[in-house]
């Protein structure tokens, strides 16, 4: 393979053009035999693979500072910028991240995986540059599905008055995760209808000098644009239009699907796991979409990750009583308190990684304004995404101590409806739900009144010894239990707080006289987290308190049990921590 | 007074054109009366006095659901609705908020003070409206300045695609608190200079039905507009043109000066208070203009608000050296990420409250991609900003907990300019520092290095009792120290944490041998704070932990000695604690 060559961006300049597009085949032979086997961001890369060899055969990188958003589209930029053997040796598949990161490359800038940040990245970038009288071109790619966000008409907007080196290649597949949500995708729509020609143009309103390519999977026609604007002292902006899944059928012809996920048959197009069963996703979707069919009120917003609610086709059902706003979570918030305040009954259902972009607008639209609105935090817990760009652990810190929130950690199937439920229903408060995660748990129904708020769940009542386990760490705290019940012949309590935003001062005051050792346990950060809050209230009291949760760090692609053991989170350390500290 | 005659907006649709008229001149003459005696946000208030009486001329308030973005322009429509007497009764003049309040009137739908979010809460209010199968308008208001926000964006994107009727108000009055920055201005002035008919009109290229008014200071051709799209069944942007400060000549002629602030002559236009002398604020200009000075790679960065860090005459000395990215904080983070990357020395200067706005891109761009930008957060205490809509008090929850990010809490001069200066030339980290609040303390020459992260400083060693004190809290933990040496002859040890994102465990562990009892005190929330992670520490040892803070509650208005001593942060509740724990 010509491909396996390039070692380095520079050796795509002594090559013809006909080279390059052989480079660019190999690559997506490359590409398409490493996904199908395992998995990844299928389409988005697929659709890059020309724009990604024009650009480097093109500019100078890493001179030429290239920032992509998200980052996930940069499988090629990583074959070509010395990588390639993490895609053609399946003994190395897993040497690279997901990401751009720059412990693997000078070529690579920043850390991202979060949308919509290239534009503000590549500005501060080239502000440097010009601070440091240097030269260079700063080029930012970001898919039309990232802009929706706000950030990157933040960065747009700024990149505009900003008068030199800026060059945004705007990848206009027609498709965001799922479709595209907003106003802006009709005057992109346009513009690909009128090559570029439409009244109105979204750019040069801003701005910007504007270009408009029709073919982007084109090798040639990209690397003639490329070398149009290299080394223009201005900022530009080149939309350019590609197709997502390129060259892979079924992932030109079922986008979403493929956007991202794991090994799936280059013959049939279909995935190869398949989960099947319930599981907190399709137990929340049937409960939504028979709520929703009872109350015309109840309606369910999601920001560009609608998959984790419905399917293409629960949306249609749905109909009006579901709302995707496009990759903009401040706005979903917001909305969601607009949503509320007026009496509608939203429910809004995010990813917690994405959620901390919405900080303010939960704080003061939401909370300030203490107004009923739903939200349900998925992948909140270190069994959730595992990429350091993506971590779900923060979330008790980020969420809890807000002012009026009521934040729940349900432990099973029962006490998680019974929340949501209750939730969707009261009018006193926002409620965020710790979505479970991990294999569905069923228990008993749950009749509980959760109005009466911070009201702990004695699982267990003992003595000597009591463990406290928020959300996913009950479970662990019910092993731990039956082991020092076991080994120790001690009975202890175990508490399941379901509140997380709030402690239950009259359980915690009663355990003092009884017990002597208290242990809180949750998978999310330690710091800032629930556990710390109960070490504070219970400060004076002679009992011993030990709080296990995770260290403060960007962890990457952890081993969640490896994780777990390394902050104590285990049957074993907790046994060694009561016999220590009880001294037996 | 015809406008007394006024207690709700239906009173207005009684009278002439001519009364209308009378009203909008009796309302200025209140306004100017009360601002120049009281303060408040003058300019704002005085641009949108026709708007205001069109609107409740023309809509049907609280049917027709109005919604003002940062809600500080909405005296008039206060003055409207019920609540004059605290405009032009100067006994009263302090019984509204300056920001919509629901709890004042039905006429309020939120309780806003943040920009940006009025189209987002519209688009949610609007979809509510068709949920319930309802009528009635949805109106949001909005100033240019606030249009720089990316939640904006966000907002008008989703309601251009929601087809139903929701009016957006563009008030342009080509000023944000300080001039306006990005390329949407150009458009913005492009439009005005041709009256509604430039190409690339940005709403428009947003799929917005367009209206422009060149002179929004005219009630009659306000409520001809007004009238025309009233019951519109789908969106609309009426672009209006309105004068800032309209109707007081020093304010028309200094616009950022007449923002905000407050009391002034209404003869000369100058404001009363004339601080003078030497802050945090002041030592702060003067050493980063210096800094600047030195190193052409120092660039100080800001979001909408210049004059916490410069004058209009220094930003000019400052020259490139200085960014304002209008009020888009998330922005300013993420720039500082790149700026910082590429070999920049960026100090990003923001409000405690207004940095709530950026909790991903602080943690993502700045701290997970590990780069040396120096974030300046100001009125980070409870002796900041005391409406509820503007607290300072969630920085250290919201910041400390971020992983590689380093947060300080200088408590005088020296200290705090040594942070700063080895922050803007150390490489490791982003830093956060917290500037102190309050009148300037001098101390000693600070040679620490800062480079050894987490090492407090210890005041004064004692035993029995450790008082640590974080940032603005520690005078308050000298103090008690004094009075606990007097009343009950122990000497306590004083502890400067310095590093509120990091334990100096050797310190604490220090501790434990000689001390019975160790208070925390700090003047921000208790949950999720400093001392809740020292209580966690030091959780099984047998010394005790009384940690000092804040409720958790959108405090409003308040009174901060009133609201410290409710909190138990006063000299005596400090020694009735000691007394009490140990036994005295």
């Amino acid at each position: 393979m010509l491909l396996k060559s390039i070692t380095d961006p520079a050796d795509l300049k002594k090559l013809s053009v006909a080279e390059l597009q052989q480079v660019s085949e190999e690559a997506r032979t490359v590409l398409l035999e490493k996904i199908s086997h395992h998995g990844g961001h299928n389409g988005p890369n697929l659709g890059v693979v020309e724009m990604t060899v024009a650009l480097h055969a093109v500019f100078d990188s890493p001179r030429d500072k290239m920032i992509f958003d998200v980052s996930h589209q940069t499988y090629i930029h990583k074959m070509l910028t010395g990588r390639g053997q993490a895609f053609w040796d399946p003994a190395h598949y897993s040497d690279v991240s997901g990401y751009t990161n720059p412990k693997e490359s000078d070529h690579d800038l920043f850390t991202v995986g979060h949308t919509s940040t290239s534009l503000s990245l590549a500005n501060g970038v080239a502000k440097a540059r010009d601070l440091k009288n240097e030269e260079g071109n700063v080029i930012a790619v970001i898919g039309d599905g990232s802009l929706s966000g706000g950030l990157a008409y933040e960065g747009l907007n700024n990149i505009a008055e900003t008068g030199t080196n800026t060059i945004v290649i705007v990848n206009d597949n027609d498709q965001s995760i799922a479709e595209n949500h907003g106003g802006l995708y009709n005057n992109l729509r346009a513009l690909r209808d009128t090559n570029g020609q439409a009244e109105n143009n979204f750019f040069k309103s801003l701005g910007f000098d504007y270009y408009y390519l029709a073919d982007g999977n084109d090798l040639t026609a990209l690397m003639h644009l490329f070398k149009q604007v290299k080394d223009s002292n201005h900022p530009v902006v080149l939309h350019i239009q590609t197709v997502k899944g390129k060259g892979f059928k079924f992932a030109e012809e079922n986008r979403e699907k493929f956007h991202a996920g794991g090994p799936f048959s280059l013959e049939t197009g279909d995935y190869l796991a398949n989960s099947g069963g319930e599981t907190y996703s399709t137990v929340t979707t049937d409960y939504l979409l028979e709520k929703m069919a009872q109350d015309p009120t109840v309606v369910a917003v999601n920001a560009g990750t609608p998959m984790i609610l419905f399917t293409p086709e629960q949306r249609k059902i749905a109909g009006s009583q579901f709302v995707d706003v496009g990759i903009a979570e401040e706005h979903a918030a917001t909305m969601t308190a607009g949503l509320a305040k007026n009496g509608a009954k939203p429910v809004w259902a995010v990813f917690s990684t994405f959620m901390q972009r919405s900080f303010d607008q939960i704080s003061h639209d939401l909370s300030l304004n203490n107004v009923a609105g739903t939200i349900l935090v998925y992948g909140a817990s270190a069994y959730g995404m595992n990429d350091e760009s993506h971590l779900g652990i923060f979330d008790i810190p980020f969420l809890s101590h807000i002012p009026n929130l009521v934040y729940l950690a349900p432990t099973n199937k029962e006490e998680y409806l019974a929340m949501l439920d209750w939730s969707i229903d009261q009018s006193q408060h926002p409620v965020a739900i710790r979505v479970p995660v991990g294999p569905l748990e069923s228990g008993r129904v749950d009749q509980t009144d959760y109005s009466q708020l911070n009201k702990n769940q004695l699982i267990q009542a003992g003595s000597k010894v009591a463990l406290l386990g928020v959300g996913n760490a009950l479970g662990l705290a019910k092993k731990a239990a039956a082991m020092i019940e076991t080994e120790l012949g001690i009975t202890p309590s175990v508490i399941n707080p379901r509140f997380i935003s709030g402690l239950d001062t009259d359980t915690l005051s009663g355990l003092i006289a009884t017990h002597q050792l208290l242990l809180t346990l949750e998978d999310g950060l330690l710091e800032g987290g629930y556990g710390q809050a109960v070490a504070s209230y219970l400060g004076k009291s002679p009992i011993k308190i030990v709080n296990f949760g995770l260290d403060k760090a960007f962890h990457d692609r952890y081993q969640t049990n490896e994780l777990l053991q390394e902050n104590g989170l285990t049957v074993d350390a907790i046994l060694r921590e009561v016999r220590q500290e009880l001294s037996l």
